[in-house]
């Protein structure tokens, strides 16, 4: 169950809420946000909603039989929407679409991909500084300093930064140039990271795993929720089976399944999700139609330079014509 | 190699010619389809394509590097059109809409079923009267006496018929009821099967299998073609995974990808890609804008009444609005 | 339910047992075996088991819970022994090796081979006549002639043939010279050829699908119980995964489940399973170790010489070392 | 490639080395571990290893041509023995085996499981203390205090401790209660976990990730070897595929494979690898005729009630029956 607590509970209140859950044999978890309190009830018991519902104290109260619960459409039947300032959001019938290189490689590379962005009407921009590499001689993205160069030149232009956050320790030093951060496929289920993003005020992406379930990707948002933070958006960037012409497997399955099982919006990464350039834009538009919230790319002014991906990332003109296709589709969908 | 041999070559220069490209270790397959007949060397040997191409007899001889040949798009780059007769295509620009129940159940179910088809502007029928299915004592379709009355009330509004045959020993007693035999997702890599169904004039959409790879669907498509026939379509389905959120995930990345490989059409089926009644319909629509030349998805005037497959299977409403999406979307994509 | 029918039940008897069975919602499949006459009853409504065991010709009588009935070891918990004749048997304590080459490719191949068996103690031949190939263009195998050669050598010999059935229309031309029926893995879910070769009285060995479910093979199996045959063999041979090290990955864990839920013997093949010639015995150990009731693997005088699978072939020398281990292994389990 | 430094390489001689390697347009990473000081060599270019060979202060040195190079069997070709002090080894002929609970519970929980493995011989004791858990309403063990109980009644007996650390920041407060830090399968691609592990001089077992490939699991291994340490052992529990008759699907392939590629100890986790109680003790087996160098495996006192992993753990008398075969099997196999 969950319980919205009333801003000006008493803490008598509060102790009398708690105690008559744990009677019932649940399990409670008090959970506070940015945005409000909550108390999440674990069990499985049967009980009357009534002699509950009826304490003061309490502004809502819903019983969700699913195994996560923040995170669950059961409870919260509106679309989240995620407000990244500046009039960019993401969700709720706002469509987002993020686009920039796999690695940030330097500021003519940040400069010549923001001038894309602005001049096909995107604002939120993508790139990785810290990358995760199976082999630890790869080169492993420009770090902290990548970012605030970026940062700079974003801010300059009204450009939100999406980039991937690989460890606790660079939380921290990250914070303040990061509009959104990103949970990457190998960390989905690195539970301290996800507990820590849930203490912060900023939007986190969550990656699904690579080989991680639709039901996974969910309780991994759980824990950012339960941490403390509301403003979380998931991402399908397929996944790993037998078949070998593709990169990974986008499971185009899971948009539609997670809109329905989720309030939180629902981004796609084709790029990731197929791994060849030139299929990527179908991906994308089938991701559109499917239902989803937004849809994440990989560009470069010169794909066959870029640092990494480059095999699966557009050129400008690819990248232009995916970003037509897919507003003139939405214009039809509605 | 593939080289298309004219059709008055007389039977000296036929043999000169093969014993030109046995002579190059290329082992020699004649392959006499309905449109033409051609010479498919098998071979790795680097040679010279003008000790051939200058012998009488040859309209045109390809180097083709895929394994697969006859159904390479590169040999033959214009994209087949497969035409079953009355003006009803598919590929090249032709997208079909093929609907139908999972079973076809009797006389009432089939004239439900043709009426909704017309009313929607649809001209193919789907529907099973010979069910595989995992347990020998579960329900296996009507069989013959089933196809026959169906065939009866098709004719009578000029609808076409796709159904599944599961054996060698069916084509003939189902051949003058169908237009396209369909070969399951078990029966992909029944190699008989596919030789027989090369040795008829009849369309043949062959399924990708439970776990099969896009190569091993190219490959099943070369049986059929190499034993004489042309006339293939190629259907995803979905693949088996470690997911249990849907039956099966649909790969939408095999859409873009056979489209490069093949010039053959393809053809999504939702249905059983995602398994799910209410989002079968994001999944067709993601299939259109990816590319695929038709989608074939299964209905019911009352789906949970249906004998088999009800929880995938569209009611009539949902139908008729995903036929009116998807024909919105092709007119935007032109 | 399972009811085992007494030899000498009258025909009104049979009736009224039908009819009672009938009359709780169960549908009746009559099953004729070799060995015996059951009424397998399909249904899920709870009964009291004594409203029929009280009528006359009735041997036996079990609900089984799960979905397969006739293969389950809930109705039979004995296990069943596959007797070849001339003392080759295997399941119940006695274990088989089986080996030779992947396809028979002449006399002097056949000779060798035997000669290799005999030397080490072996009684079955493995090999293949009619070969699956994924490209039409590859060897399929020397066919019924080879099958004829093949018989008259290990006939001599006193060897058992295991050989794959490939269709429907084989069975009849191969049945006198076989001993174990191969269904492949492609053919695991032909239901039509299963349902043949229920029809005959010769043994069975069913390959699990390349990605097919524990289960599936276990209903695969009950489609040839019920269709009369009750000498079935499963085989184990790897499942097809993501993982690119090895061909197939071998699935040891399903040795163990299968020896719970099922009465039959199951067989490991570890050659198809790894796929890799180093590491076949290896996997062999292991699945003698864990319950398999006994082992088939590829060998070759000159594995590199091999028409076809020669990577996952042994040589003899090895064959030797692994048949010495297994036998070693065998005796300390007991 | 690889090369091994002399202890009194000077300066000098080793700028002319690392100018060398770098004049041949290789990347050169110096590796300082507990035991060594190598150049690690990454590039492509072919050259006369004898052009290098001549310079003062080397060792040792070796073209590797797999892409992990300080753990690749082609290398070091001596098997690696991670000794545990006490006498406790693990690899090169020395089998171990680990038993424990899923998770600690308690002292008593301790004591009883310590008196188990003295009874049977065992020297090594599994257990967590910190949890990874999908749901963030679940218990997420006993933390640093359990595991200070844990290690003091463990010292007293004489047994060693193998515990996972889910987190950089738990390192230094687990460091000295800890004889393996676990790294779990969800942590497996956590690099800077594992480059942090590369800093300490503690054995540290490294789990296959949940659908990891046997070259990650390499690759994994080589950021903590790259980090300093070489003290690593390489564990296979299992990888998720598409079967639900297990929880996973145990990789009996990767333990003859890895044993193949890499010089450090491989062991076996069937508790995880099958998840089913009652078969843990075939997969156990067949791993150690496999070829394993150890197997771990969950144990209780009484399952049923076990905090965590019930269903898959062995009660007292299973534990000591696994132990007694696998000492015979060992033995056998010598």
């Amino acid at each position: 169950m969950i319980i919205q607590l009333s801003p000006d509970i008493t803490s008598d209140q509060k102790r009398q809420l708690f105690d008559q859950v744990t009677s019932l044999k649940y399990k409670t978890n008090e959970v506070v946000t940015q945005f409000g309190t909550y108390l999440v009830g674990i069990g499985k018991k049967k009980f009357d909603v009534r002699s509950i519902g009826h304490l003061p104290g309490i502004l809502d109260i819903h019983i969700v039989s699913d195994d996560f619960k923040l995170v669950s459409s059961k409870w919260k039947t509106e679309q989240t929407v995620i407000d990244l300032g500046d009039g960019v959001k993401i969700g709720g019938g706002h469509f987002a679409m993020m686009a920039g290189p796999c690695s940030i490689e330097g500021e003519e590379n940040i400069y010549k991909t923001i001038e894309h962005l602005k001049a096909n009407g995107l604002q939120i921009m993508r790139g990785g500084v810290f990358k995760p590499r199976s082999s630890p001689y790869s080169f492993r993205g420009m770090g902290i300093d990548g970012l605030k160069m970026w940062y700079k030149a974003a801010k300059e232009h009204g450009i939100k930064i999406v980039t991937e956050v690989m460890q606790v320790s660079q939380i921290e030093e990250m914070h303040d140039y990061v509009d959104v951060f990103q949970v990457g496929a190998r960390n989905t289920q690195n539970f301290n990271l996800l507990d820590e993003l849930g203490r912060i005020d900023k939007a986190v992406m969550i990656k699904r795993g690579i080989s991680g379930t639709i039901d996974e990707l969910m309780y991994s948002a759980e824990y950012v929720f339960s941490g403390g933070n509301e403003r979380i958006l998931l991402c399908e960037r397929g996944i790993r089976t037998y078949e070998r012409a593709s990169r990974n497997t986008f499971d185009i399955n899971a948009i539609p399944i997670l809109k329905e099982k989720t309030h939180l919006p629902v981004i796609a990464d084709p790029s990731h999700g197929i791994g060849l350039r030139d299929h990527v834009s179908a991906v994308a538009l089938a991701s559109a139609v499917a239902g989803a919230d937004g849809i994440i790319f990989e560009i470069h002014e010169k794909p066959d330079q870029a640092l990494s991906d480059g095999q699966q990332t557009l050129d400008f003109a690819q990248s232009s014509r995916l970003i037509h296709k897919v507003n003139k589709l939405k214009e039809v969908l509605g």
